[in-house]
């Protein structure tokens, strides 16, 4: 009898090794489907510590190309990075349509690591369980699958695996001291994981394997791997539906309505350009040592005076305390991600200032207008934006947008000067003339967009700039008196 | 007379003035100049603390458009930074084409300043002396325009100067320990400067300014700059001649004389397998701690099997500890910039492991057949490559070459397998089937790439796959036996 169980027991791990080699050849002839579909995956594993995240990742890996899957570890994030939204981190690291990311413990073991050991309050708790549900959702409506898996052992096994690898000198190294207080805190640990679970399965279900039986585990979730792939592309590529949250707004006027008669004459400029970049100028130290993130947006009609209104700016800070990111069309490999993500990858530092020349709004404006994506990306981006520029500002920066306006004989007077002044000739192309021709389009796309973002955390400006002069004045006060109100309320934001 | 002496100063001050908004305006005719001749611009700002190297910026970046350059800050680098080759800070903010980079001091106080602190030896510093002359010199080869300045102020003018910054409050936290170290070894600093220069000015000039007068300094760099951009743009964008240095070779066969008969049975394939890869796995665990670097670099026919190769040494690798990074055609930001740019930024850090799947080489191969860079550029790779190879290990990087190699027909068997096979179609492009036709070309050019780049510090490995199998234990034994002499070498190693 002994020698049958011994059998079967030899015959079962066997049937398991071979179903396993089954599913990564699976794999292996998806990764191409994937790539064909452009559907790209993100898989999330979390766990206790020894749960066997790290071997997990290697099987499932182990069949697949390289050039197709990432594989993100759970670094200690160097100093530099926690200078950045939480997120930051993951965003960062999505993968291109068509392809992989595994996240070997991600933004879950984050956020409750954090709390648990007091480094963020319960209400930035909350916060960033809110904005991985908007992560996750984004993610989602934009076309990735994601698949977030749990990997659970109990407080014994999680005892014998620790104990194991502690005591062989080759694996002594791998056991932190986070590790064993974790194992220590156990029952703690188990009622935050489950918290955070309960509470983030909006956009994408959490599975929970067993790891206490290796083997299993790794077929478990290599079939729902692949069987989620498999869903994916037989539904084709998501694309989500507009979600609508009821951000508190101010009111816009219409472009329309707005007076652009404005205007300041040039003793009076000069004084009070002076003063305000002095001031800026002290601010800029400020924030710089209370380490507040600033966000300056600059979007407006071409000829409008944007880029001598940034120079006004930027005349004031010091140049290792600020960053310019022009933004132009997307590259490839900016292309295939979420439309946010070449701006993720571009926020400035905490204490830095960046001062986006055109910005994320492209999506609602030339996109929308020239087709480059679906109706519903853009109709969904108002409400994306609005998150995205709210998880800014609960970070602590300063959001600012400035909409450079101009009506239309300005613009066509400062095109002609532009087109017939051989110095300035470079900064005229036959898209700009396109653009002006439509005008009209456009115009209603920015009410649109004025009216749908400007929220009261990160608002709008609407800069009159037929007198350029009057403009960068108008631009100069605003930031000062944000950044003068941004320092008196440091504390206040930073003990919330 | 007094007042006439007080009117002369009043008119100097305005004529200097005057001079340096003509400069600044000049720049910003030249910047659509540079954009044009896709000329890129490096400007090296060194100096003493306090000497003003931050206003001075600022003066040259006042009118330029934003979109146009790039200001690097004397960042204290973070501890991730510090795992990485010395030059990866900087090499990574090089301009692109048309673009200029400012830096707020860079690697020559990097290297001062970590002798003078006794951070690096003396042999590492010549090392760094050394890597500095051919980044200059690569720079220049391969089009940058590089200008060099030092702001010097003598040491009672350094000396008022960090007391009236330490004494205002709002200033004093910019005064850091270090210059305040600096200034008590003004004389040990001063000798170690100019030993720098003295040693560093091959492959593009020094200018010292006087900083102690702050407006005619700024007059002098402005002057200097638009100069040299304005001779820059006359005689257009530099290329330079193949420049050799004797490297120490490790002779190589022909790719025609070398035997493809060797294979390995089913049975001796699997035992070795198991035993190679447990011990990569242990060796992975002890570079991880040592932080060695690890570098293998794939090169080798189409179908050759270099994609099975790779992944039976990953299937050995703990998926936090390595990356592969495979290399299609460059990105357009990156083919406008040193061709060896995108292989900076994709370096590993200390203890990691990064296998590039086709690498560098592509320079002296397909770029070079295809005519995708002048016949001068690719002919200046060798030694640009060996340079590159010498810094990593320099660094203590092990760096592994490997060339799998196939005869004819059996390319042409398994590409007609791939082309019979519906999983593997994926796999054939016409393009490999173009490639083939050239295969006398690309073998003249592979034995000239093995010959001048089979360096004894990052030698190349023929790995005969006629037999996929044989293939891969080689390659597994001389990555294993490679990385048991980096163990038992580190410490003489770190010594050095």
């Amino acid at each position: 009898m002994l020698k049958d169980f011994e059998k079967k027991k030899r015959e079962d791990k066997e049937a398991l090794g071979a179903e396993i080699k089954g599913y990564q050849s699976t794999l292996l002839g998806q990764q191409q489907l994937l790539r064909d579909a452009k559907l790209p995956v993100i898989v999330l594993i979390e766990g206790w510590a020894a749960a066997g995240k790290g071997s997990l990742i290697k099987e499932l890996i182990s069949e697949i190309d390289p050039r197709f899957y990432n594989v993100v570890s759970p670094v200690v994030l160097p100093e530099a990075d926690e200078r950045y939204p939480f997120l930051y981190h993951y965003v960062k690291s999505i993968p291109e349509y068509g392809k992989i990311t595994f996240f070997d413990s991600g933004w879950m073991e984050n956020v409750v690591r954090k709390f648990l050991r007091h480094e963020i309050t319960k209400t930035e708790y909350r916060r960033r369980v809110r904005q991985v549900n908007e992560f996750e959702r984004q993610l989602r409506n934009g076309g990735y699958l994601v698949v977030k898996i749990f990997l659970h052992i109990d407080k014994d096994t999680q005892f014998e695996r620790l104990r194991a690898l502690t005591e062989a000198p080759e694996t002594e190294w791998r056991v932190t001291r986070e590790d064993l207080a974790q194992h220590k805190e156990y029952k703690r640990y188990m009622e935050a994981y489950d918290e955070f679970m309960e509470k983030s399965g909006e956009a994408s279900a959490w599975y929970i394997l067993d790891g206490s039986r290796r083997k299993t585990a790794v077929r478990d979730a290599m079939k729902l791997l692949v069987t989620r792939i498999d869903q994916g592309l037989r539904s084709g590529k998501f694309v989500g539906d507009p979600y609508y949250e009821d951000f508190p707004l101010k009111e816009m006027p219409k472009l329309a309505d707005v007076d652009l008669s404005p205007s300041i004459d040039d003793e009076e400029y000069k004084k009070e350009l002076k003063k305000l970049q002095t001031r800026l100028s002290e601010l800029h130290n400020i924030i710089y040592r209370k380490k507040i993130p600033v966000i300056l947006c600059y979007e407006g009609w071409d000829a409008a005076g944007k880029g001598g209104n940034i120079r006004r700016v930027t005349y004031s800070l010091d140049p290792r305390g600020f960053d310019v990111r022009p933004i132009a069309s997307p590259l490839p490999h900016e292309l295939n991600r979420h439309f946010l993500w070449r701006f993720w990858t571009r926020l400035p530092r905490t204490g830095h200032i960046c001062i986006f020349d055109r910005t994320w709004y492209g999506r609602v404006m030339v996109e929308r207008i020239e087709g480059f994506c679906s109706e519903k990306d853009s109709e969904r981006a108002y409400n994306e934006i609005n998150e995205f520029e709210r998880m800014l500002t609960d970070w602590g920066a300063v959001v600012l947008k400035f909409w450079i306006h101009v009506d239309k004989d300005v613009q066509l007077a400062r095109f002609n000067d532009r087109q017939n002044t051989p110095e300035k000739q470079w900064k005229i192309t036959d898209e700009d003339w396109r653009n002006r021709e439509k005008w009209d389009e456009y115009e209603t796309a920015i009410d649109e967009m004025l009216e749908k973002t400007c929220t009261k955390n990160a608002p709008w400006y609407i800069i009159e700039s037929n007198d350029k002069k009057y403009a960068r004045i108008k631009t100069l006060k605003i930031i000062v008196k944000a950044l003068e109100k941004a320092c008196e309320d440091h504390f206040e934001r930073i003990m919330e």
